[in-house]
This record gives structure tokens, sequence and C-alpha cells, in this order.
């Protein structure tokens, strides 16, 4: 299997692995975004990933052309904290190697990352100084001489996805040795979702809905693992709420990559 | 979109739809064919389908291919029939076009489609001139200088997606205009489906569990179609006693992949 076959498999078990918390998943849609949107991404996104793997082009240009191939249907953004950290774990082929890859990033893959960002409906906190809805912060990135692994730097606080760059990748790693612990198969995606809900809050679901609400979601998913909540209850009360740790979600694709590529087996 | 990219999201688009009465859909797994081995396989195929699109190979080879691609996982054949009917589209861009790639078929084709066919677990039925499971059948067509559109032929009377290369694609084009009459989304798949099984005998289930089955389940799509049956008691009837249509799975799939050349919207 390649490298980018690899990336696919993951993002496919991802959002097919069920019940999760607040998310899409086989057994729900989002009125906009539904289960085929996901799996259009990440069929569409094939030519970006074997760029990818081939080293064709730098990782803010893969990440752009990720962005454009999957914007083609009306389901919104899907996958792009997952090619934040897959196109490096692609580029580097493993964690260490993408450590290297993040740290060599340019002024130029920040500007292309910003064009990319501009293309989706990410949510971001506004009113800082790299809003991404302002069209001067390109000019700052260029004029500070900020590269893509300094924007990160800069988003870490507020991202736990950006925050992936700067530690070496730890949530990941975490997530592929959760998902080998539990064991092959669907209901180790289930487990380690649940086990990283419950102990990490989503940056995501602070974004939209502030820490307070973060906060709560992982003590009822800690409720769950402790066996005082009901985990289909749980999920559907956050979908009903419109919470979604869509943040978890782009680290547990890249934790199914890690794993896939050590050797867990989905498929048993 | 390429090619390549509208035959892939065909084949999930069907996998995705439900409730279809007896398949693996969004909601039901068989125990050994999961919906994550459609996808999976949908994945996987990819570099074949590519290969058909740039026309690199005969079609013997490209479904030979995709056969070894999509055979890496535990979920047994899941493609095998709609990669007879998506090669020649994709060859030939459509529907015209697949007919004249088909009459151009060689010995060598049919060859390499009998060692494709051997590396699946597919349903035939044996004892014939021409079984599968006979190491002597690649004798015979290199003696009687069978081609793979003579194959097709021969097996046209027992095998509906073998007649779709006879007839010019009726079922197909049936299919395609069914889904634009429905109108655009997931709610089309499952019309066109019910349409399909309520109208056509499918030769997967005759050769599983003989005609009169394959009759009563027409009989019972059509209650479903005149209100006098629920659709989901249907389908769980069908997946208790094993009964899977899968014929018309893989002629659905043929069919939205023309629909979505011709401008039918699944994202809606």
């Amino acid at each position: 299997m390649t490298r980018a076959e690899q990336a696919q498999l993951a993002m496919m078990l991802e959002v097919c692995a069920f019940p999760k918390p607040g998310n899409v998943d086989r057994c729900h849609d989002y009125e906009t975004t539904r289960v085929e949107h996901f799996l259009a991404s990440t069929i569409l996104a094939r030519p970006a990933l074997d760029r990818a793997e081939r080293a064709v082009g730098g990782i803010g240009s893969l990440i752009l052309d990720a962005v454009e191939r999957t914007s083609v249907h009306s389901g919104g953004n899907t996958h792009f904290g997952a090619f934040i950290l897959l196109m490096p774990l692609i580029m580097g082929g493993d964690i260490p190697g993408a450590e290297r890859v993040v740290r060599e990033t340019t002024v130029e893959d920040a500007v292309l990352f910003y064009t990319a960002f501009g293309k989706t409906k990410v949510r971001v906190i506004t009113g800082n100084d790299l809003d991404v809805t302002d069209p001067h912060s390109c000019d700052i990135i260029r004029q500070q001489g900020m590269t893509l692994f300094d924007i990160m730097l800069y988003s870490a606080k507020n991202d736990m996805v950006a925050r992936e760059w700067i530690n070496g990748f730890q949530l990941t790693r975490r997530g592929a040795d959760l998902l080998k612990a539990y064991g092959c198969g669907r209901d180790s995606i289930v487990q380690t979702f649940l086990n990283l809900l419950a102990t990490e809050p989503d940056t995501f679901i602070i974004k939209k809905h502030g820490k307070d609400t973060a906060w709560e979601v992982m003590q009822k998913a800690q409720d769950v693992r402790n066996g005082l909540r009901d985990l289909v209850t749980f999920d559907q009360e956050c979908i009903n709420a419109g919470i979604n740790p869509g943040s978890i979600a782009d680290i547990m694709i890249a934790a199914l990559y890690i794993a896939l590529g050590e050797g867990w087996i989905w498929d048993c």
C-alpha cells in the first residue's frame, strides 16, 4: 500500500467508526455535512496525497492543492485539519520524518497555507494579527518573514492541530499507541476517540462554544468511559447541540495513518 | 473530475445509500463483508481506474489489476461485477464508446479475465465448460479462440452483468435515466435501486438461492413501491436470509457513473 492510500484509508476509517460523540459517523450526518462529503473528499484528495508522497512541491502548495480538490462539493470544510497533519507525515514517512519536514517550511509555504485557509470555512478566532479573513495577513507574514512552522507556533496556544507540529506530534503518537493497545478493528477507533475526548479539551469546540462546553464534553466522555453515561445518548446530545470535536477527529486520522503504517489491522 | 474519480464516487455513493434491501449499506454490514471493505476497495482501485482512463493495457489486464489491488482485505469480492461494467465505460467514455470497446476485446483479455475471476470468490454455476474453478477453462478459451466479448455472450443467459456487454448497457442506461428522473441526491439512488429490484430478477440471487427466491424478491420490492410493504422491514428480512441483490448493485454503480457524467447531482 502506498502512503497516499494509507492516508485515504485513515480518513475513511475515521468517518465510518461509530458512535463517535458529536461527529459525522456512519450513523449520523449533520444537515449540510454528511458522510458522503467526507468520503468524496477522501477520494478526491488522492492526487495531492500522491504528490506529497513523491515530494512534488512544498507543503503549503500541497495543502492548497488538497483543499482545492476537495472543495468541489457543498459539504464545506471536511479535512483541512487532517491535511495539515497528513501532509508532513506522508512527506516525512513517519513522525521523526514529519518533524524534520515541518521545521524546514518556508514563508512561501505560509502564504500558500493562508490562501488555502481562505478557501475553507474553517472556524477561527477573529481579531488577531493573523486573522485569515483579513487580506493584510499575507503582507504581515512576508514582512515578518514567518514560515509555516512559525504560523503553527503562533497558533498552537489555541489550536491542538497546530500544536502537533510544535510538540513532535504527541497526540498523534498517543492515538496510534492507543489504537494498537486496544487491538484491531473498528471498536478500537471508537475507544481511542473516547480516550482522547476524555483527556484533551477539543480546540474546535472551544472556538465554537467556549471553554466551559469543551470541559463539560471531556467530563461526559470520562463518565462514558467509567460506565456512568450511555455512549449513544451522549453522541445524540452532542449532535443536537452542534458540538463536534473536529480537532480530535483530525488527530484521530493522523493516529490511524501512523498505526496502519506500524502494522495495526483495521480489518479483523 | 476525472473519469476514474467519477467511477470512485459512483462506488462510494452506491454503498452509502440506504436502505437498500439485502445489500451492504451505510446501516448494514454482513458479518464478513462490511461497508469499510467496499470503501477500501473503492480507494485501492484508483490506479487501475486511472490506467483505464489513459487506456494503458487491455480490458482483461485492467480488470485483473483492479481485482488484485482490491483483494488485500478479508472482505471477499466487493466490486468484481462493478469493474466488468466500469472498465469499458471509463475506456469508452460513455455507453456508445463502451459498446465499441467490448466488441474489440481479444482472447488474451478473456484469459486475463479468467485469471482475475479465479482470484475472487465470485459465485458461479459450476459444471459447465467454462467453469472458472476448472484449470482447463483457459485451454478451452485459447483452443476455441474466444474473446472476452464471446465469454460475456456465453454468460449472458445466467448473468445480468455480462448481459450489459451484449445488449448495449440497457439496464445501466435505464438506471441512469431513473436517477435523473427521480432528481438529485441519496434518495434517488434508493428509488432507482428499488425500481430495478422490482422489475429485474437479480442473477446473483438466482445463482445463490434459485429462481423462486429471485422472483419473490421482485414481488416484494414491487409491494414496497406500491406502499404495501415496509422498506426497512423488507431490508432486514433479506439480510437475515442472506439474500443480497449483488448484480443490481453492480449495475447501480454503472448507472451512477453514467448519471454523474451527464450532470446528475449527488450532493443536494
